[in-house]
């Protein structure tokens, strides 16, 4: 396994912490070993590293008491949404405490007329959804998981739908967050935009839980299209689903979603989900707007995929029709495990410029097959972010070194292009290597700000900084 | 005048700083007293805090070195652009050198295929827009003066076209900036999105120069629209009129541009500019997109104003027609000024969530006619952003009193309304104590964050913080 690197642990004061905790959360508060190691990691390649105990938060004012309790015994503390994070971020590596939010799970306010909406950090994506959708109104961003806002914000999570609606740094409109030493701040008001100092709240976004916890998440929402029209069409190479990909977003056509499976995805789907796509790289399309519109858009790219030799092109506004297309999407992540039952999907982020989009994958597909690895390729194309999942038999050590070799080469690869080692995923304990060599001394700068705000070094240690 | 606090100067290393600087800059480096106090404010009401010296810098390295000298000495600095912010950004008010990127004003590439380019700090936005026409691409972002696109970074600005294209927060990918040490660093790659550590893009971007000075932004750049379409629209109310913005903004209509002028300023642009519009409440409006696109909004939001009163609804797409109609918002400073002249316009900024629009102009309105002064609003509607810019006459000191007695009425109302004291100026000297009241406790975190990179403070002080 990588990047299991233990920390040093202060047991003086973990036991100490441990102790109120327990006295003052009574059942809340947990240190069996099944809840603990479902607490750290599991879905990664990452050793799970638990922590000590669990506490269940109910409020801010809860998540602050315990805060300061951790902060005068400087005992790390691990937020905890739902756990579906990628690069060990909730491991617990110098020990200490999970908060976990699950329970603050209520929708706070929806301000219909200004399009936001203030949720606690439990909430999940598709619970409020469901409480949006009869307002008319939905929140667009869908990490692959039923993630918590809290962690989809911690992470800086985006999905299928940031092409058009961006990710959460530009739906995030206000956080409330309690810091290092139990203080609890509002980093923005409720304006659409600001330019009220620093901006605390893309800090926040993204930081992982190294800076501070969230405890609120202020979202801007999206009214649900008026027509919605999606498709599918298959294309001769993945070089050319690529290079159409390229077209539609130098031509600017406001596609909602553009997602690339390759054709080993292809194959995955259709043994899995029985279908009978050819076996062919695929884009799937969503369009949203207008009736005439959406009609439109998908005229446009018709004739653009047509330039790439598309074959197979249809497009449609029945909802049913829509959700059969899409299953191929969904059910990506099964079937490609399907491919080789009993191993581990390790999955790769990388995110390059759109220009370097079609070069990248053709590179990553033929690095695998060299490499000797089944790794399928899904992508929100549309970002120039794909994700190789690596197959791996984690009881075959040249094949876990392979593959190590190949997510090294590959974000160093992403990087070289003017890319970035993580489209959506964050650095976690996994890509802090990367991070130094995507950024170089800005890593400094990151480093000074945790130390000025969290001293003692107890908000998710041994995440992001290297 | 207001908030004219001077602070305490560093003399010796003053001093020593500028001898420096004239020997290793020569004519390049200047101190006669003109060109000191027109890189100090004169546009606000702030008095002029002129640096000691200016330095005009052509390179990353000679920023680098000037930051160097300038810290070695502990002397300010203040980075300038343009000198076109509104809030005594450019002031010195513990003196130090003012480092003038104006003359770094090449566009270093354009990346047509990606939809990005990369600028000296000194581009200006109209020529950044002169530089790309030929590649069918724009960049939107446009506060009312030709300002310096590291400026424009620095304040968070924004204008007329935020409503469908963001602010500088949306549309910056990257920085390369100089640490107060000196140091040289690049906040972010070139890819689209990104979960690579802490945000230190929107960190820098409205940080106004006290924790860096820019040396080179990467922008997202527009494809220009297909079609363009332009309309105005009189309204016989300002409430009827925000109302109707209220609408197109809850019904999704993905307008470029929707400005509010009031009655008064409708007034002052039929006198200045010989217009002979209604001389009621006006919405200016954009609509980007295709051919039938932009038809299908017009006609939209024809219905919507309808529902409030409109009339004179009109909408064209010639550009010269186009031009004509948007002559009345180009014009509205240099018309406001010419209903009092002699007079000082002071520039309010607040913003509010869309469905406290009306309310707030009412009220602003109200509040300025009981006070007897003569302040006409423009606004970046759709934003929820309004400027009352107050006319005063700075001899009469009973004015200057109520002026400034509604500027704070102005700036709490708008933070009791869950908004913002700055949609899009900033900061600077002018709005310190309402950034306190807009985000109490998250101001100590910015000034943690301040003092952690800026640990001597050099770096443009006495702004944002309080």
């Amino acid at each position: 396994m990588v990047q299991a690197v233990a920390l040093a642990r202060n047991e003086e004061g973990i036991g100490a912490a441990l102790g109120i905790l327990k006295q003052q959360f009574g059942e809340r508060f947990q240190t069996g070993a099944s809840i603990r190691e479902q607490h750290a990691h599991t879905t990664t390649w990452i050793i799970n590293q638990p922590p000590d105990g669990v506490v269940f938060a109910h409020s801010t004012q809860e998540v602050s008491d315990i805060v300061k309790i951790c902060a005068a015994h400087k005992v790390p503390i691990i937020p905890f949404g739902t756990g579906t994070s990628l690069e060990g971020h909730v491991n617990a590596p110098a020990g200490g405490v999970s908060i976990d939010v699950s329970q603050m799970a209520s929708v706070l306010e929806v301000n219909a007329g200004d399009l936001d909406c203030r949720v606690q950090p439990g909430v999940t994506r598709m619970a409020l959804n469901t409480h949006l959708r009869d307002q008319g109104l939905f929140f667009p961003i869908d990490p692959g998981a039923d993630a918590s806002i809290g962690g989809m914000a911690a992470t800086r999570a985006s999905g299928t739908n940031a092409v058009r609606y961006g990710t959460m740094k530009d739906n995030v409109l206000s956080l409330e967050v309690v810091m290092p030493n139990g203080e609890i701040i509002r980093t923005a008001s409720r304006a659409r935009k600001s330019s009220a100092g620093y901006d605390l709240t893309r800090l926040m976004v993204g930081s992982e839980g190294t800076l501070a916890i969230i405890t609120e998440v202020t979202l801007r929402l999206q009214g649900i299209p008026e027509a919605i029209s999606a498709a599918s069409c298959s294309f001769p190479t993945v070089e050319a689903a690529c290079e159409t990909v390229m077209a539609v977003i130098q031509y600017g056509l406001p596609v909602a979603r553009i997602e690339l499976l390759d054709a080993m995805v292809v194959k995955a789907v259709n043994s899995y989900s029985k279908l009978t796509l050819p076996e062919t790289p695929l884009l799937l399309l969503e369009f949203h707007g207008s009736d005439a519109g959406v009609a439109e858009q998908a005229e446009t790219f018709g004739a653009l995929a047509e330039e790439f030799g598309g074959n197979g092109y249809a497009a449609t506004t029945s909802a049913e029709e829509r959700n059969k297309l899409w299953q191929a999407r969904h059910d990506a992540y099964w079937a490609m495990l399907a491919l080789r039952p009993g191993c581990k999907a390790v999955a790769t982020d990388v995110c390059v410029p759109i220009s370097k989009l079609a070069e990248a994958v053709v590179a990553t597909n033929e690095k695998a097959a060299e490499l000797g690895l089944v790794a399928p390729i899904v992508g929100h194309a549309g970002d120039g972010n794909f994700h190789a999942s690596v197959l791996i038999d984690m009881d075959d050590a040249q094949e876990v070194a392979r593959a190590e070799a190949f997510v090294s080469w590959l974000n160093d690869r992403a990087i070289a292009l003017g890319g970035t080692c993580t489209g959506e995923h964050g650095i976690g304990q996994g890509k802090r290597p990367y991070l130094v060599k995507e950024l170089g001394g800005a890593v400094d700068v990151m480093a000074a700000i945790k130390h000025a705000l969290d001293p003692d070094d107890i908000m998710n240690p041994g995440k992001i900084m290297p």
